[in-house]
Parts: C-alpha cells; sequence; structure tokens
C-alpha cells in the first residue's frame, strides 16, 4: 500500500474543493453577507492543506494498484465529506459539526436529506455551496463508475469494462480523455437545465441550483418547499426530463455527441428503466385520479414527477405524497431502493442488478419445467459468466444486510418503526426523504440524535460506493495481503 | 400431464383427512357438543370426496412426473386447507367461509395466525382440530421437504439429494420406509412433548393440544393469552427445547434413532441454527434486562422463548413483546424473515440459504482483493456447484418479490404500512403474528378484509412452498410442454 500516491491524489481533490469554494464567497461578497469571508477561510483552509498534502506526498507516476484504488476511492468521498462541512460548520447557520457533516455528505452523495430548514432566508452562498456539492458529488460518481467500478469489479460492474476500454466499440482511447467528455456531457446538460428553468419562470440563481442539483439526482433546494414553491407545471415537466437524463447511463451520451451514435434503445438498462417509469407513472396516475381530487392532468404530473423523483434517487417533491394515502407511501418506499442506471448518477440497487435478478428467476423457473437443460443468463446479448452474477448477487445480499444493521441501528438509537426502515433505506439509496411525520417529504432530518446522522452518514456514503468498495476496507484480508 | 394420477392421490388425502375428523367428532361427542354431529357430518364428506375421487381416477403407479408433482403438491395443499376448513365453517363459531379457509391455511401451512378470539370459549373438538391441521401440516412438510424438494431441485434443495438417496451415506432403502421413519419419529417427539407438559401442568388436553402445535411450529394456542395463560417458566423452557427440535433437519432424528449416528454437529445449518440463538438470545436478554423491569433471569427465558417462538416460525407468545419497545419490534420483524432449518417443520427464508449468502459475500469481498484467484462456495465440505448457487438466488430474489407486491396488494386493500409490512412477512415465513395494534402478539387476523385473508392465505401458501413450487405453476412454459 503506497500511502504517498493516495495522500497525493486527496491533496489535489482538496485543493480543488477549496478553489471552488471562491465561487460561494463571490457570491456572498456580491449580496455584502457575512458567509464570505467565511467562505474565503475556509477556502484558504482546503487549499492549504491541499497544497501541504500534493507537497509532503508529491511523487511522479500516479498508476494505482486495485487495492490502493478502493482505499483512495473511500477516503476520497470522506474527504470531499469533512472538507466540504467545514464552510456549512462555519457559516451564520449556527450549525453544529455532525449537522455540517451531514448536510455536506448528503450533498457530496447527491442524496438530499437536509437539516436545515428556513432555506428561503440562508445565505445565497451557502445554498450554492450545498447545490455545488450535489454538482461535484454527481460527476463524481459518474467517473468513479465508469472508470473505476468495472475494473474494480464491484457488484457485477465489470459487465461495463468492455464500454469504455474495449477496442471494438471503443468510446474514447484513454481515460482522461473520458474524464473530460464526460464533464463536457455533464457541464451542458447542466447549461441546457439552467436555461430552460430561467426560461419557464425561475430566477437565474434558483435555475442554476436547481439544474445542478436535478442532473446530480441530488435534490437539494433553495426553498423549504423544494419544487412546490415553483407551482408550475412546465419547470415540472424540465425538471421530469433532466431528472431522467441524470439517471441514464452517461457513456450513452459520450457515445452520442462524441460518436455521434445513438445507442440508447440498444441498451437494456435504458430499455427498461424507461418501461419501469411508463408502466410506473400509468399505474400510479389512474390510481391517484380515482382517489384524489386532482384531475387526469394533474395526477399524470404528480405522478411522473414524483415517480422520477424517487427512482432516479433525486427526492425533489412538490408535495407531501405521503398524504395521498397508504398505497403511495408504501409504493415509493419500495421505489426508494430500486434506483435508476448504473452509470448514472443515481444511487439504489440499479436496473442492471434487477434485470439480472428477473432473468434469474425466470432461469430458476424454466429450470425446474426443464431439468436436464442448460440455461445461459445474458446482458446485452451476450452470456453472462458465473463470477459476474456472483458477484451481483453477492452485492445485492450485502446490500441487505447493510440495510438490516442499519435500520437496528437506528432504532437502538431510538429511532420509531417507520422512520428507520424508511431513514435506513433512504439513506442507502441516497435518495433523500423518508416516509413518517421526521423524516418525509414535509420533515427533516434535523430532529434526529446526532448519532443517527452518523450512521445515516456512513449508510450514504456505503450506498454511493456500492457498499462493497468501503466494506472491503473492513476484511482482514485486504490489510494482511 | 397426467390428471387421473394427481386425482387419485388426492383422493387419499381427502379420505384420511376425513377419517381424522372422527377424533374431534368423538371429543366433542364425550362432551355432548353439538359440534360432534357437525365433524361426523364433516367427516362423512370429505370421505365420500376422498373416495369418489379414488374410485374416479384409480390407477395402478403411482410414480409421478417432477411436473405433475408441482401440481399434485400445490392441489394437496390447497385442497387441505379447503376441506379442513369444512368442519370450522359448519361449527357453532359462526364464521365466514373465508374466515373459516383463513384459519385452517393458517393451520395446515403451521403458521398460527388466527381469526378467533375466546378460544377458551370454544369447544374442544374444534381446539383440536386446528392443532391437529397444524400436527399434520408439519409432517407433510417435513416429507415434502426430504422427499420431494431435492428431486424437484427447489431453491437449492438439491442440496439434500444425497441425504436421502445416496448410497454412502443412506438412511433409508425407499422413499416409502423415510416416511415411516419420519413419522415415528415425529410422532415420538409429540407424545414426549405431551407427557412433559403434562407433567408440569398442563391439563390432557391442553398438554397435547400444545404439544402438537409445537413440535409443528405452528403456533395455534387453546387460549387467547397463548402460552402466557399458563404462566409457567418450567413450560416455556420445555416450549423452548421443542420448538428447537421441530426446526431442526429431521433427517438429524432419521439418523439418530435409525442408524445410530448423532450428526448434529456434522450438520452446518444445525450449527449456524444453535449459534445464531446463542448470540440472539444472549443479544436481546442484556438489553431487555437493562431497559425493562425484569429480573436477568426473567429477562433471558423471555428473550429465549421469544427469539425461539419467531425463528423457529411458531408464534407462540407469552407476552405483547412489541410494548418493549422498538428495537425487539424491529429484530423480531427481521427475525420473522429468517426462518430455522430447511428439512424441517419451519418457515422463512431458511437458515441454508442465510449461510449460502454469507458466504457469497465473503467471496464477493475476496474476489476483491485477490482479482486473479477462483473460489468455491462450500456446504457441508463439498463445493456447490453453480446451477445450486444460482437456484438458491432465484429462490431469494423471488421470494423478496412475492413480499414485495403482497405488501403493496395489502396496502391497496386498505391496511396501514406497518400491518401491511409486517403481515406480507409474517404469512410468507409461516410465523403468526405480525407487528402493531391489528395484527401483533395482542391482536388477531379477524378484522381484515375478505380479501386481504385470502390474499394471506396465498402468501401463506406460497411461503409454506417455498414459492417456485406454485409459481411454477403460473409460467406459459409448465402448460405448453
Amino acid at each position: 500500500m503506497r500511502f504517498q500516491i493516495i495522500g497525493f491524489t486527496l491533496g489535489i481533490l482538496l485543493a480543488i474543493l477549496g478553489v471552488l469554494q471562491l465561487i460561494p464567497a463571490l457570491v456572498d461578497r456580491a449580496s455584502d453577507h457575512e458567509n464570505a469571508r467565511m467562505f474565503l477561510f475556509s477556502a484558504v483552509v482546503c487549499v492549504f492543506f491541499g497544497m501541504g498534502m500534493i507537497l509532503a506526498f508529491r511523487c511522479e507516476r500516479l498508476h494505482l494498484s486495485m487495492r490502493e484504488t478502493f482505499l483512495l476511492t473511500t477516503l476520497s468521498w470522506l474527504g470531499l465529506c469533512v472538507f466540504g462541512a467545514v464552510p456549512l460548520y462555519l457559516s451564520d447557520l449556527g450549525l453544529s459539526f455532525t449537522d455540517a457533516f451531514f448536510e455536506s455528505t448528503s450533498g457530496i452523495t447527491t442524496t438530499g436529506s437536509t437539516v436545515l430548514s428556513g432555506l428561503d432566508q440562508v445565505s445565497h452562498g451557502v445554498l450554492l455551496w450545498r447545490s455545488m456539492l450535489q454538482w461535484v458529488g454527481g460527476i463524481g460518481i459518474i467517473a468513479f463508475a465508469i472508470l473505476l467500478l468495472p475494473f474494480l469489479r464491484v457488484g457485477g460492474m465489470q459487465l461495463f469494462k468492455t464500454e469504455a476500454s474495449d477496442r471494438s466499440d471503443k468510446v474514447m482511447s484513454r481515460g482522461s480523455s473520458i474524464v473530460f467528455s464526460l464533464m463536457v456531457v455533464y457541464g451542458g446538460i447542466t447549461a441546457l437545465c439552467t436555461i430552460l428553468y430561467h426560461m419557464f419562470g425561475m430566477s437565474g440563481f434558483e435555475a442554476i441550483n436547481h439544474a445542478m442539483t436535478t442532473v446530480s439526482t441530488g435534490g437539494y433546494s433553495t426553498h423549504d418547499a423544494s419544487f412546490g414553491y415553483f407551482n408550475s407545471r412546465i419547470l415540472e415537466w424540465i425538471s421530469i426530463v433532466f431528472m431522467v437524463l441524470g439517471a441514464v447511463p452517461f457513456i450513452l451520451f459520450v457515445k452520442l455527441f462524441y460518436k455521434g451514435r445513438f445507442a440508447f434503445f440498444e441498451d437494456e438498462q435504458f430499455k427498461v428503466f424507461m418501461l419501469l417509469l411508463l408502466v410506473f407513472t400509468a399505474g400510479l396516475s389512474l390510481w391517484l385520479w380515482q382517489n384524489s381530487a386532482y384531475s387526469i392532468g394533474q395526477s399524470v404530473t404528480m405522478s411522473a414527477f414524483h415517480i422520477v423523483s424517487i427512482i432516479t434517487t433525486t427526492g425533489f417533491t412538490t408535495t407531501d405524497y405521503t398524504l395521498w394515502g397508504a398505497l403511495p407511501v408504501m409504493f415509493f418506499f419500495f421505489l426508494t431502493y430500486l434506483g435508476a442506471c448504473a452509470g448514472s448518477t443515481s444511487g439504489g440497487v440499479k436496473i442492471i442488478r434487477v434485470v439480472v435478478t428477473a432473468k434469474a428467476i425466470a432461469r430458476q423457473i424454466k429450470a425446474l419445467i426443464y431439468p436436464r437443460a442448460v440455461f445461459v443468463l445474458r446482458y446485452q446479448g451476450k452470456a453472462m459468466d458465473y463470477p459476474v452474477i456472483m458477484s451481483i448477487f453477492g452485492f445485492l445480499g450485502l446490500y441487505v444486510v447493510a440495510n438490516v444493521f442499519l435500520t437496528i441501528a437506528l432504532t437502538l438509537l431510538g429511532l420509531d418503526f417507520t422512520t428507520a426502515v424508511s431513514g435506513a433505506a433512504t439513506a442507502l439509496a441516497n435518495v433523500g426523504p423518508g416516509v413518517g411525520s421526521v423524516i418525509g417529504p414535509a420533515g427533516n432530518f434535523a430532529s434526529l440524535p446526532d448519532l443517527a446522522k452518523w450512521l445515516l452518514c456512513f449508510g450514504m456514503l456505503l450506498g454511493r460506493l456500492e457498499v462493497l468498495t468501503i466494506m472491503v476496507l473492513f476484511s482482514r484480508q485486504y490489510w494482511t495481503n
């Protein structure tokens, strides 16, 4: 284990995070808000730490081994969460460090759970910083999913190995140019979203903030009422489209813009994702139309917005859907786990693993009927070998175990049944709102005990880094190898 | 598909069920209760139907194909549930057929959820019939698990193929003699339990009823207060021992009594089962001791009794443990799914599949650290081949899907979050009590809507027959083959 290279890379990340803090500093300076000085101070601290680490650990070659990559990834996300919390801690919000760390972690992991209320009174710099954390977390996770996960072979992600490296379908020749093209695509989509939001009624500041938290499927808003503040059906549909774009495998955009190939409908994840969105929205719209005072048009918008918001793990709301009745609550609860496509900014279990599980079930039923036949599971037309399938099931098993332990631990800290169950789910899946009066869409995480907040932060990081990336660090073999 | 052979076998089962009803008829006759005539009438109906089917479909050879076995198994359990409900429907309880069918299904599947209250006033014949349904359901499921499931290769049960057939470790030469020895063991254990219950305070009638529902891990009681009625620590410990015996792979008893081989501690399921019981009981005892007015002794008894009752899927209670606080509720909720050993009378996911999942997780973590190594999953020291592992994961996936659909469907019928979630869990796992004020340990299933009761019956049968046995009948390939 070469800690030097890990320290060097962390230093670069910290320095970048510090430089980014100059943006909210300028914003608060423009409105003469006292938070400006604090952002500047925090920026200096971050850059100072970052540069110190760069100088102390500087090295020439950056090639990482797989074992080093696991540690670096976990420490990078943790480091961003800690240093992202500094300006929130120092700001005029009067947050405890626990609350600041929770808000920062919820940002970086694009979860969107918040401990803040009275957002409309918070300084623009702080609001922008929250949105920026999600935006940076979003591009970070895309790069991680496309460049590192396939090689780390975490949770079946080796299925996507070819997409970024195979010669027969080569997107880019080198990792760094893929990162660049991803950033261009990500930035372009965000810019387009900002323009549309602004065109249809948001202020410039609102537009840029919501665009960043829409495309990153994070879900932070500049208003306590979240998207409900705008009360605009057209803004909601723009948001629906861009949440979906943020939840699609980004490699498809790179193929489209850099190779001119429209490969969306060749992609199994994308097709299943679209199908699920259609079926779920149709079903819930009908139910809502029958069981509420909404018109059919309102029902469709309400259903589509919240289904997309939960399945993409964004977490925007326009109304407290838990008041619709027990059925939507239960439906959204299970939807929390699902998640959208691997290789996007969304969290949850992800469509790819659901597809493989569904195929395994179908295969098992067929195997009962034709006992002597041999069945092959295919993804994108290619046979999946057993180690890939096993790694998907290992992932799912660990996901369930992590969920059970997290839920029981939250209960041990005094949370009630519904809050514990849905809190663990929403943290692990990086969605945002839970179920119930405490952490539901109308609630807020502020009242939870500090230890519960730390546990939820751990859950968010676990979910964000696909559980195994972190859990591997807890195994004896990792350190004795 | 030879429906003749299926009808013939069903006829035999019905006739036996009819003959068995003569026992409660005699019991109620002895106390001059009006239900005696009704039991006699129901017995005649069952025997009449049964004999009719035997005569109509009589055939010489009983060798079944695998496809026929799936249908026969499902129809057998369904038939027993329907005809087991007849005397309950006709009795002086004034039950609707839905309630009678629910009670009968909950009996045959050894679930133990009840719609009855005021059990202390119910005629002895009816109480005995409920216990007999569970006892018959218990031996039925053991025979099914040991003789049929390994050959049907449902949910990884092919792992146990060798135990009943392999020459190197042959227990019995032929299926029918295994069934006979299983019945002797099962009857013997029940008799011993009856004697001990009677010796330590139960009346003869209470003893035989509770022995039948203990060893079958069913959980019906002759009192509304369930085991709490007796308020006897020694009876509780006797019950703990016999619930555990009912939840152990029965092939181990056959080995012990027919081959004189004590193989319990060579069995991986048994060892993990014991370990879990110890760890869980120790943990909950400590917690309870710290967080309640119970003494350490009371805490241990309370913890052991309820953990064993839930993990063996019996469902006896001595107190409303949901009043202990949120932690035990959550803990018992997750425990509901676990279940004890495959090849016993217990339900749930079962230890064997939990063990394989845990090994798959450990293997996946190791595979991340040693990317080029090949890892083999072993059970009982033997390598498991991939089709076995796949069939376990296919089972688990289907179990989750069935659980989600059942929960959402229950919510659609108006059940609240907690009742729907725990109702689906307790039905699928064949445990008995749920969580919450409606169907919790102090509650009762009577107030649920009729459709919810039918859904729960479907869930109980699904869980009892390892999900796949029934779901295979819903596939197109099964019928077009």
